[in-house]
């Protein structure tokens, strides 16, 4: 759907101006909302009505609204774009219109365009070799890239949080810890065998307390079962899951029986320093030294990953991506495919993706901190789900609802 | 285990006394502690030792020590407690004891006697009739109660945290929820299990939240089986219930669908005006109104229970005891004989019935939130475990380990 | 304002009917929204309008309403509230209409009523004697009340949030600890000084933390300054207050040097065993024992207060009010001129002042825990702003907004 | 302190050898704790006794073992370190010892050596060009490098917990919201004045809820007053400070009014591609376009700064380090000299710097969430306080104690 305002003024009632106008628009297949009207307090005076039209695309409101015009109504008509060269490398020219992450057109030559690789924060570069349009952030702009300037010829078309997406109708209240979770979790499973039978990803987002709860096993039978196609974490999850995998202990403890192993606190940089020794986790898997866990299941598998580093890493390990921006790029790449995110137990990794994410990606954050879900949640990703909940038992009831249990 | 302290001063190292005092402790079947010593810098000098004397018992203590008296030691000897008659009712004499929640000794006409209904918060009281010592809140003391007072003759033995114990062994480490659970559930299963053949109880403390996260036929589940003996809640546990059972809702929102239901926020004064006009719950249940839920297993299978009353009530139900202090004492009167107590999901009655248990009554506490078991575990209750988890599936995966899902 | 919703059907538009209800509408100093359009598709086709009417009150709605009708257009008309006398004490008749914390009219024999003491979960009384409409709670029902039932004849007016009240500008977002607190604190000290130069009163709903927090002294400056004139706090925030008054301690901690006292744990039996020898806090002031702190000031200036009893009490103090339902009556009887609340680190006081407490009362919630202030504004209480900072601090810098710093 | 234990064994006590070994020990200034005693039952039975002695340099130490070790006690003698070189670059030899946070002596060729450049989770290396023994990060181990292996030879002297230290005296006691500051507050400032008086450095780790809150000014006072000599923060604190310099607003909401600017969610952006523009933050500054704020008053002042990239951030700016293994070894050049380290609002960079501190520099964390202080502390960082608080009344008041305000 796309909208475009129109204003119409004077005796517009009486006269049955917009009478004719809401025939038209509804003749044309197109919708209206009427969002202000004003009507004038004698017979004398004049009135004025705000409505908003709505079509299925930019070429069908094109046409309706042109038709509307004629009526002598005041159409606040669009423009085209305004396209400005960028004059350094990694500078978006001054002026220049900042992404939301929602489905996006612009107009262009008096044609709505789509916007490509719509991602909240970059600028929107037009590529006169293909005609396209497309978000790109800050760093990767190079002098001389054309970038929209101002607000003049964009459109943002909000994701619909109504019963037509209807993906989780459990969503439309506020993150709780007191609400059952099993109609979630239902809706999750749903959504993930939807996807799983698409031709979109299942990207899992996750954090080290997948592996301190005792969840890695869950995930690997998703894994299995074909549940995940990629897997964006950080250096923590990975080597937690190497270390339960060589050590049976997780930071040190072991997670059978809950207690702590002797110099147990060494495990992890022990994982970190074995696996640099084979110069990857995929050498060591392929020596026979790492033969279970998330990241070996991950990669016999061929689920797709970024492990991307931050500045608390130990190591870190070989396939850990330590510059940020690499990291980033190699993230952007994937989630152009996902049609549904799962994270779990990561701050840092949810907000990293949900700013690359387009706002149309259903995601689900599972967190027992209640905090984690509002923060995504509060960067305008609509479609982003809080579920307030233990890590293990959630994976445990969601592998139930997949019948992988 | 009673303690009792000596110091010996003096040339005890070099004369062998320190040598024959421990000697002696050991051949009685006693055990030691060496808490301080400083030698001598010289050969002149006099040495000092402080040492912790435990036996079994109060009478094997005083054998011990009235031995150890005559190797020339100082023996810091007990003296027997003092006690006044209060002046007023509900006001204690002035320098009264005040107890802690562990178990306690005080000293007699020379014997040692147990404390009876021990609990925090209170002073001893010594009955002449019996010749017992019992501890007494505030309130209830009359004039004329002879009353402890001060902490001459008194002895406190804390709750050993040992191995012997061993309840809980996962419980030695903090609150987090960054932890495997499963092998706490266990243990907890293995618990009520054993305690459910014993001739204790098993208490459950319950807030609302068990209904809001649809978890109320579970705890009905624990019920039949007869894995809970008593019931502590408020108004809000039984009116989310009751509301349950009468309207599928809890709050207003189904249940199975997690939806809101139309005019649903006023179910649950519905439901309790319903049961205010039966003239209680166990009269709606006889009149086949109420036939499912919490409450109504709790009537069916003689489960004890008490409703405490609190201002943000509202109604309340009939079986709501609106006086606080009416309410605390029927409390205590079931804590003397709980083996076990599972705390779900609420700060108030938790931290109320924390206030009346022994310290060696082991205390479950489940809560997704971490500031509800710290607060416990804070208020000296060293066999309180903290649970920071979802309460429903904690309480699934309890039933799996006790056979019953 | 109070609101009628009229319907529109017919040749609604071309027959200029719409046009001249909405000119009606203005004519006579009312509102309109127009909230549903739907335009016929073709010249033959019946159009639809539903428009919401709202005067200043109930007679000039009346007015207006019946003005409309004589066009033609079929009014929604209100119809008079049934009532039904209660057959039991403490019982509402079946089909009850329970009641919100907003603003409610009910119309009775063709006119509209303001309905009196307004308060959630209540049912509506009509007393003959003097014609008014009452919030009644369910337990103060008598046989033979003449109680609302159904919703027919009952208009709820929801608080504006807009411009026009204006109280807190900063209030419209989220709970959150990122916010600058300075304008909140800044607007909410203007609005105690307008309240305090009012006949309305402001409310103080406290929590221990008060006195933990080492913010006494702010309360008693807020006090003396006549910045207080209602106090609603449990025992736990007495006895601290009269820990730290007769031992400088707050749970057994010294409260100017951070570090604890030893036997300190004692301290607060010891001060509520105090006040019980001198029968009341009163008395203990008048025998010149208690001499500083929040309590002292209160009782020296005539502060109200209703210190509300709760099972995990200590003692309690003899003010304390033990019986819930009286507890909660003693808080009705002060909410009724109540015109701005402060809630100060409490959720069980905060939420049963929420629950008595009517929708149009600013309220200000202030927590270090974010978890409470979302709670009371779960409730439905829309002037409930929630400030996630830290007790000390708050109240110092309010003091220096007041200009008592 | 460096400690050795040894134990002795046999009639030890009648004897007099266990009195003359304590002799021998204070004679040489030296001190001792039993940390276990077994006494033979009978007078023939062997005793036995287990003795930590402490000296205060390792050559001390090493002088009264050897004297001890004449009187035929069983002394456990210390041994050289094994070394073992890399095979690899990047990987430390099978079994290396894996380094705490806690001051370390390792012993070599009979003599006890202090390892330099402390850091949590890193390999021992010793350079026989200078003799000494450095913490190295296994990223940066090269082929040939001799590494510690084993704990043979490692004696770890963990930060004393005591009154001789005293830094901080509140810090004795658990994290909790509920305790009184200005205490705490006023030992920090003192901390400060000493730490600004000697040749360590203060470090400042910040978060962006600095902005937020409206403290930015605090920090820059801080900053122009000498009390920050270092600070390690991420892009979001400088792109946040610089927003609000340039537009007055953060995160979009204009700081003075607390209200949201139009577009305002666009300004974070602008702000960073501004700066870019310029080539770096110092660049804008010396342009005359940033004048105020944290990152003009940081290069205005010639404070040491790193900004540590992550994958959530936008842009960045140019001063970041996107690299986060450079970013490391940037924040480690800097550590070495720091005497006091406060830590605002940040888990991210919080963590990352306490992974590599000394275990004996003072750490201040403030946060108003619990769990950030409560991580710190459980990673080993014994000298770490967490203070849950409000960052900008946190910053008034020390600014306040320091004379500042």
């Amino acid at each position: 759907m796309v909208t475009e305002e129109i204003t119409l003024e004077g005796h517009i009632i009486d006269s049955l101006i917009l009478s004719k106008v809401l025939d038209d628009i509804l003749a044309y297949g197109a919708d209206f909302r009427i969002t202000e009207m004003r009507v004038g307090q004698t017979k004398d005076d004049r009135s004025f009505a705000r409505v908003e039209v709505s079509a299925d695309s930019p070429s069908a409101l094109s046409e309706v609204i042109s038709r509307i015009a004629r009526h002598g109504a005041i159409v606040k008509t669009a423009e085209d774009v305004r396209l400005v060269p960028a004059e350094q490398d990694g500078v978006f020219p001054e002026g220049f219109y900042s992404t939301t992450n929602q489905r996006t057109c612009v107009r262009y030559q008096g044609n709505w365009h789509d916007v490509l690789d719509q991602e909240m924060d970059c600028g929107i570069v037009f590529d006169k070799a293909t005609g396209q349009f497309r978000c790109v952030p800050v760093a990767d702009i190079k002098a001389g890239d054309l970038v929209v300037v101002g607000y003049r010829g964009v459109k943002v078309t909000p994701a619909a949080r109504g019963p037509k997406v209807g993906v989780f109708e459990f969503m439309s209240s506020a993150v709780s810890s007191e609400k059952p979770k099993n109609v979630a979790i239902k809706q999750i499973a749903d959504r993930m065998r939807q996807v799983r039978a698409s031709d979109k990803k299942i990207l899992l987002v996750g954090g080290p307390a997948i592996v301190h709860t005792g969840s890695a096993h869950h995930v690997v039978q998703l894994i299995e079962k074909g549940y995940i196609d990629v897997l964006f974490a950080g250096n923590a999850l990975a080597v937690h899951d190497i270390e339960q995998a060589l050590y049976g202990t997780s930071l040190g403890v072991y997670m059978d029986r809950a207690i702590p192993a002797e110099t147990g606190h060494e495990h992890h940089l022990r994982a970190i320093n074995t696996i640099r020794r084979y110069g990857s986790i995929r050498a060591a898997i392929e020596a026979g030294v790492l033969t279970t866990g998330i990241m070996h299941a991950v990669i016999r598998h061929g689920v797709e990953f970024v492990l991307a580093g931050s500045i608390r890493d130990d190591g870190p390990l070989p396939e850990v991506i330590t510059d940020t921006l690499v990291a980033q790029a190699a993230m952007r790449a994937h989630v152009r495919s996902v049609g549904f995110a799962l994270m779990i137990a990561t701050t840092l990794h949810s907000v990293a993706t949900g700013n690359l994410l387009p706002a149309d990606v259903p995601v689900v954050c599972v967190d027992i901190n209640p905090a984690v879900a509002t923060k995504l949640a509060d960067r305008g990703s609509f479609q982003t789900v809080g579920l307030v909940t233990d890590v293990e038992p959630f994976l445990r009831e969601l592998l139930a609802e997949l019948d992988l249990a």
